[in-house]
């Protein structure tokens, strides 16, 4: 027999195995840490509900991601530098969740933390970028992560329901998707050493959406206990539009040269084709006003956005942080020297911009911000901001509701200083910052990293989220206790109200397809 | 001004920004290493030859890959534990390359390694394993490491030559791009610290291939100057087949519904539509053993394999160091508690696959690999070492020639010890054995790694692989010095000759489509 050796990696024929209820997996286990890629979770039809996968004998192998759902258009790699991304195989048939975890004992009962991608609704993956890889945030948070695929577009959230009764949830079989996950996690997770009984949705961008309404779609009620919502309320994103299916289906139909009693050849036709079909006659509706199937529709399902419709009595209920990052959508190249410009050049630059209001922005940014070069002023985010404000007021109108605010403000050292953009606190919450390498600045890595991933472990294991030396209050009525995570940590007060919704009407109409071009 | 700090990172308006012929570029700066990425080094109209890029005013910036050339079928993710990938967003426009260096200094005159990727000649891209990462190459090697994307398949491959002088070289312009990267390294790698006069190749599998297929192109003399190649010697894969592309391009237009004077069209057609047409027509024809246009073409540019043509008199002058894996395509599972069967058990196994074969195989595997399981002669590759000890004997005609040999054995931590498989040596080449979490064993990947990447390097800095404490020789006439790694690195002289011609005769007819279904 050969000498076994400690070994930082481990996968035998028989380890490590967990047992689900439709079967055995086998994964593999690194530094102390169980990793099982690509577990299917659920099965669906193109456009029907998903269905729990057929029991299996034997042990499958869970040492590969799976499918991500296929895409209406290709990315153009840009910004990599800021966000480093992962691409993958597409494939309708998506239904694959990953699991890190620290123990397969069932009686360990960690908290487990369920991660949605971005994208809005119709783009992204569980893997799609190298920060959400949850093999640290598992080790150093002592949880149980989970990140899963579900469908997207037109596959998720087109809505076929006028055209027959199998095709009920349509609309919303992205979310419904979401829903198998939870449901599975419900039923296995003890396997891997999680607590049902505590679930964490937390999600970015489309992320962040997907943990809203989850919360506002009754059949998720139980299979989730708290909420972390990381730049997911955006202005007038989740329009649905006028109508309901009909419009676009029957364009679609026109398109594909198929006749008014031919819905039924949109579940077999080549994805592509179909794809390709809607992205030529959906923009033509949509300028109209009307439902396209982008994104998650009101029904009996998903009862609608909490602006619009207030919140469900349970998702009142629900713990929730929520927050922006301070530039969101500013991508684009920083200003050079900003640092070394007089104030007088500032607000010059300031004026072309804001014009008239610039001067009134300029006193309340160095209120909200007096640590920050005013030039950044051109870089702040309103449209996530401002909206994010509306949702955490509409929450605390409840006294039931606990709900925890932040912005990401920290400046990162590219382009003489480059404010947080979208997505850019990610590495930070899954404690990979060091695989990053513009987030690995000596002696701020560490502390802004510290805070960020404390605070949501915390918030995951005790329902509070805790940053040492702070005390982070939830929000009251008319009163947003803000914590700003920077390269030093603050709490601020209702802080930058004015100066948002101020810089909301300097900054004009918000279009979405322009910021679209911008999103990664 | 704001305090500047050293940082790990570094990417600000102009730094580090480096002058190519075409233009100034931007990359960024992590612990000491310059990166580029996505670097255009020519532009090409579909089955033509490849030009120069456009020269441009100002700073491009090279923070993202480009993309990578399109696939005739997508890959299903499998044995991701063994060889984690990288997929990314495919267009023909990509011819793109990336750099890392430890230096912007045109007098730092650094070895530069170009890094071909594998595939065969129809997949596969510069980044698509995780180990191809470049930056602890560069680190720990001090070189300047190259890896470049170029076009793959009936791009790359597809023979219009009898339809009209301008696709003279479409049978080989993926290898044409090859030599456009090489005479844009030529040009411009100084300003990356690299020395244009010693320019090493080394690639694995397809990327082996595309070591030698350049050593056998005039137009490449001189502009790279040695070669490793890496498991890139197949029985029979670069036969290219009868005749010239008349016949499958005349298929291909058929299948397309186009006349034989519409040549033309296939230069617009979108490439999905050719490459099913090509997926539908040309397995019939592959069968009658004519070219389809999947591999490199023998003629004015490419003169032809070594093994058939002999090596061109310039290319025997070339040093190599040329080697395999031990298992190589068996990536199956592993025979659980293989290390606690009896010889006898183990015996009987190997006579249910090798017959009467079987006990002689078994004397002379112990004579060549006396500190392996018996059980590894399942395992044993004959179908890349067969072939390569040919190439060996081939080159060593010639007292030009200097060729150094080996064979990576290496034993994984896997389903009870799993050899070493197709791509298993490439993280130990690039230094990036840490990134992969198969190779984390403690004690050996350091080891193992300093002896892999030190034999590498050393060529590619003094034309000659050193291993401490062995004195590596290069191949004789009738005299094959073989460097084994392993756990114990050791040198061994014709040891497995007999061994693996038995095995090769045993184990029957390789047939290329089986092993393809595992490649990876």
């Amino acid at each position: 027999m050969k000498e076994k050796r400690t070994q930082n990696f481990i996968c035998t024929t028989d380890f490590p195995v967990a047992q689900t209820v439709q079967g055995k997996i086998r994964g593999f286990q690194t530094n102390g840490i169980y990793t099982f890629h690509g577990i299917k979770y659920a099965q669906a039809r193109r456009f029907h509900r998903p269905e729990p996968v057929k029991p299996w004998s034997g042990i499958r192998d869970a040492l590969s991601y799976g499918f991500v759902c296929p895409l209406l258009t290709q990315d153009t790699p840009s910004c990599e530098a800021l966000i480093p991304h992962r691409y993958w195989p597409m494939d309708e048939n998506c239904q694959y969740l990953n699991i890190w975890t620290g123990s397969l004992d069932p009686q360990a009962k960690k908290p487990v933390m369920v991660w949605l991608h971005g994208g809005g609704f119709s783009a992204g993956s569980s893997i799609e970028q190298e920060a959400y890889d949850g093999e640290n945030m598992s080790r150093y948070g002592d949880v149980v992560v989970v990140s899963l695929n579900h469908r997207l577009n037109i596959l998720g959230y087109l809505d076929l329901s006028p055209f027959g009764e199998e095709y009920e949830n349509s609309a919303n079989a992205g979310n419904d998707d979401m829903i198998a996950a939870l449901r599975w996690i419900q039923e296995n997770i003890r396997s891997f050493g999680g607590d049902p009984e505590n679930v964490t949705l937390f999600g970015q961008s489309g992320g962040g959406m997907k943990v809203w309404t989850l919360m506002q779609t009754p059949e998720a009620d139980g299979l989730f206990h708290k909420g972390i919502i990381q730049s997911g309320v955006i202005e007038g994103f989740l329009d649905a539009g006028e109508g309901d299916g009909r419009r676009i289906t029957e364009a679609l139909l026109e398109e594909l040269g198929l006749g008014k009693d031919q819905v039924k050849e949109l579940e077999t036709i080549p994805y592509r084709q179909l794809a390709d079909a809607w992205l030529k006659v959906s923009p033509g509706l949509k300028k109209q006003g009307y439902y396209v199937g982008e994104n998650p529709k009101p029904n009996d399902f998903y009862l609608g956005d909490p602006r619009e419709v207030g919140f469900r009595p349970h998702a009142r209920k629900i713990p929730v942080i929520i927050g922006t990052a301070f530039g969101e959508f500013d991508f684009g190249p920083g200003f050079p020297g900003k640092y070394d410009l007089e104030e007088e050049k500032i607000l010059e630059i300031l004026k072309e911009k804001f014009g008239t209001y610039a001067e009134r922005l300029a006193e309340l940014f160095k209120i909200a911000y007096p640590e920050k070069c005013l030039l950044d002023l051109l870089s702040l985010d309103n449209v996530f901001r401002a909206p994010t404000m509306d949702f955490i007021e509409e929450r605390s109108k409840s006294s039931e509701s606990e709900t925890y605010s932040y912005v990401f403000a920290y400046e990162f050292p590219m382009d003489d200083g480059k404010c947080a953009w979208h997505c850019s606190e990610i590495p930070y919450v899954f404690h990979n910052a060091d695989r990053i390498p513009i987030c690995r600045t000596p002696g701020v890595m560490e502390k802004l990293q510290d805070a960020v991933f404390g605070a949501w472990i915390s918030f995951a294991r005790e329902s509070r989220p805790f940053v040492p030396g702070l005390d982070w209050k939830k929000c009251g009525k008319d009163e947003e206790q803000v914590l700003v995570f920077d390269e030093t940590c603050t709490l601020r007060k209702n802080f930058d109200h004015e100066l948002v919704r101020l810089h909301r009407e300097a900054t004009g109409p918000f279009i979405m397809e322009e910021a679209e071009n911008l999103q990664h």
